[in-house]
């Protein structure tokens, strides 16, 4: 069935941020949809943030793009250059190797959800704000190298 | 500006379909996201459909995945098992090689829009109900590989 079936998908709110940066993303819930349909050729996460909830850490991606469509309520959007309010029916891109941190957080007093693409080759990303990278072979690591 | 301004982007109307195969699109409108804001990994399109408008003819890709955001208005998506009303929030998703053709007609009387995202590789497709092909090296030809 091509449309997509949120209640039939696991949804988690796990994430793999060492404390105390995991604090930030405790409202944060995602369902993954491309494994449940078959899709191979990008990523697709539908992501629900509860009030005060941020999307991630603020970060970019050295080998991914990403696409954002906002569906449900409203959140900030946080780059380098300034905030910017992202309601239902906005869209957002980031292509890979930017250095222009991003995240997304709620500031409303009601969830918001949206649906984020991620493609190309994972390569690692780094963290803007705070002392901390993905390194594909390490995971969470220091910006001097050293583990979590 | 990672946020999206649709209205910097050139919206177009155009279609290579042959007739009389070109007449069922007429009322779609869309505009390229990707390129506009350097995203390579994949595809994405703003599509707008005016009242009776398709947009396609019904089809499956041989090596792209696709994935839609209703994000407007709604619209019948029909395939070989039938008929689904997609509406604002809805999503599908087509995995590529899936020989189940499908397409959205608006039969409402607004306009509709919704977000489409298309990764991969380009192999081709098939029209499910006509006799017509896309083929990487000729274009579009009948299903004996003679030209249009």
């Amino acid at each position: 069935m091509p449309k997509v079936d949120l209640a039939s998908i696991e949804r988690t709110s796990t994430t793999g941020y060492p404390p105390p940066f995991d604090k930030d993303v405790a409202g944060r819930h995602y369902r993954r949809l491309a494994p449940a349909h078959g899709l191979t050729d990008f990523g697709v996460s539908e992501v629900t943030l509860d009030p005060g909830a941020w999307s991630s850490q603020r970060h970019w991606h050295y080998g991914e793009d990403e696409f954002l469509v906002m569906i449900e309520g409203q959140a900030v959007l946080v780059e380098d250059d300034g905030r910017t309010v992202l309601r239902a029916g906005d869209l957002a891109a980031w292509p890979k190797g930017a250095a222009n941190g991003h995240h997304l957080i709620n500031e409303s007093d009601a969830p918001c959800r949206f649906i984020v693409i991620g493609g190309g080759e994972n390569k690692g990303g780094c963290y803007s704000d705070i002392d901390m990278m993905w390194d594909t072979t390490d995971g969470y690591v220091h910006k001097d190298g050293t583990p979590y």
